[in-house]
């Protein structure tokens, strides 16, 4: 397989934009993805488009066909993928694999989501697709009320508290307030995550991700063409992919997320590092028990350790290893089928130098994670400078 | 790029099945397809699965998931791609990039389409979403009467008659009675076509595809490895897509597909093979007016004489190049997304011999082509025994 770089990257402002569609979000991140490369469409020759549900949410199906056509690069292969909220990791890993195998030269991976629009299901029912509709969400559960039964595990089994998990939110806030594409732009505090109103105890309305619009791209080259055409290509060192039971009571574990493990585990054997050698990661901080899941189960931090980590500001800019530096779904807003891509257009920005104001000096080696539904997939990525 | 084979293949009988699920059909066509490649569960590394609208349909996103969950193969990479009416070609797409590539070495691919369930928005709002809803849809279109302009043009131009038309279902149900697995188990007449019920003339009820629940499945392995495990594996000689405008409105013509034109063209050229070579193909007759338009696109005949070859026999199952030998879309039934595994299935039973009843002798090179929406996504592949 050959060797695969990242040649531009470009996102909407993501946050309510209710006078923007689906469309016009795709454009806006195309536009500026391939500005950023300096590339002409008709120089790519494939795309991959992660979105959830345009269905149910804005009638319209078909969304990588709606893609090649609005950005004008038809008859390019243009295919949509959905994996829930990691849709957008999802697409990546697809052009990774197309470029990788030799089939394309030049790919465009896109997410976008438009969360709520013309009369349709509150997006609340639409979310609930991403678990187990017949044992989950159809007997009354909501994607909340299932990571708080995360959450009371994990407080329950390693005395995590409410505190804890609010810093999470008040790092993710800090972090977005110094990021101009995020939806939250002010900076909050632990009294302000505790004082908000309960949605499904322990968490609260700040501990959960918030809806949002939003579209990002980025475009994929082999290594070696990479090198011709760009200044600074950031190499996919890992890109790999894992799955679990829709329903949480399948497993053998509330604490931890096995897709997260198996998929991180891979992508640490494929780029040759250890935990110890990322400079940074985005995670899927979808509530804030999620981001204290997910940095134990990569393995920052040993499991149960997150939360006390997270408090003491070891995932903080200038913390141990940065989480979150663009703020997170938490702060930057959750886009769902964006998300994966918005994580890994942060590290590509941090690898090159470019993230004014959140800059980790340095930053050599990053790394991005995305989770669908409650866990039932997991897609990670590897970035090199 | 590695050769990549089919080693084996099922699928649950199409048709109204209101006593089973999704999960049911998904495991039955699974079942059968691990039992035909002589596999068991544990050897699968990756798995793809192609399905238009479970969101808006029956609640369920993350179907790519589910397939995994259910069918017992956690926790490995499973993702699901939808192209509308092409969602399960394009999984057969990705599963071959996948082991093309080197990445995996047992690749199950997956179509499944639930198409009335729980209540929910009915199956032809939902099927919209397979054109452009904003241009086509909103304002008042329905796929019927998208085929309809296509269909009044063709006969325009090229004094087309519904009689001709009429052929292409009569010869389809003719084929579907000769297969256990269609929807359609008896033979019709012209008769039967031109005085059933208009649906948006000059297409009437037996032009269209009907609603159909339903499930097909293959297994990919590298040829070469596919030869050590299994007595007949069919090579995937070809895999292609091409995109076009989800308007036809758009388009410079409403007589032919474009999409169909470049990913067919390209599929001859990797395949080494040339019209004239295909001893069957099954194509995407979602109206009888696509299939005289697939078999003119793809270069069977000439445009503008396909409707005349269908009315004199050259497509029948003893004629020049037989067309949807299963029955097609219109005999065989629509489930959409399980569509495109549909047809590679019916070409590999016909390279192995095992089409009873609608054989087509000495097959030794075979051809599927699925369309999403009106043209804006086709998927071609050819297969060598």
């Amino acid at each position: 397989m050959r060797k695969v770089a990242i040649v531009g990257v470009g996102m909407s402002k993501f946050g309510e934009e209710w006078g923007r569609g689906f469309r016009d979000l795709i454009i806006d991140a195309g536009r500026r993805t391939l500005e950023d490369a300096n590339l002409q469409g008709k120089e790519i020759d494939g795309m991959f488009c992660g979105t959830m549900a345009p269905g149910p949410l804005i009638g319209q199906e078909h969304a990588g066909a709606l893609l090649a056509d609005w950005m004008g690069l038809n008859p390019i292969a243009s295919t949509r993928v959905e994996a829930a909220c990691a849709s957008g990791g999802v697409a990546l890993r697809q052009g990774y694999l197309a470029v990788a195998s030799g089939e394309h030269d030049c790919v465009v991976v896109g997410g976008v989501e438009k969360m709520t629009d013309v009369s349709g299901p509150d997006v609340i029912s639409v979310l609930g697709g991403a678990g187990d509709q017949e044992w989950e969400l159809f007997p009354g559960a909501t994607f909340p009320s299932i990571y708080a039964f995360l959450a009371k595990r994990h407080m329950h089994e390693f005395g995590t508290t409410e505190e804890q998990m609010a810093a999470v939110a008040v790092k993710n806030h800090y972090n977005a307030a110094r990021n101009k594409y995020a939806q939250f732009q002010k900076e909050i505090t632990i009294d302000t995550v505790l004082n908000s109103k309960v949605v499904s105890s322990p968490l609260k309305v700040f501990d959960c991700s918030p809806v949002t619009y939003g579209a990002a791209a980025a475009i994929l080259m082999p290594l070696d063409k990479a090198k011709k055409v760009c200044e600074q290509p950031i190499e996919i060192a890992a890109s790999t992919q894992a799955s679990d039971t829709l329903a949480v009571h399948d497993r053998k574990s509330l604490t931890e997320l096995n897709a997260t493990k198996v998929a991180s585990k891979k992508a640490f054997e494929q780029a040759g590092v250890s935990p110890k050698d990322i400079d940074l990661a985005e995670v899927h901080d979808c509530f804030t028990i999620a981001e204290i899941l997910a940095i134990e189960d990569i393995g920052f931090f040993e499991k149960g350790k997150g939360a006390k980590a997270t408090e003491d500001g070891l995932t903080a800019l200038d913390g141990q290893i940065p989480i979150n530096t663009s703020g997170g779904l938490k702060g930057c807003g959750h886009p769902v089928g964006a998300t994966g891509i918005k994580q890994a257009v942060e590290c590509v920005w941090q690898l090159r130098g470019q993230a004014n104001g959140r800059q980790i000096k340095d930053a050599k080696v990053a790394m991005s994670h995305n989770v669908g539904g409650s866990g039932a997939t997991c897609v990670t990525h590897i970035f090199k400078n």
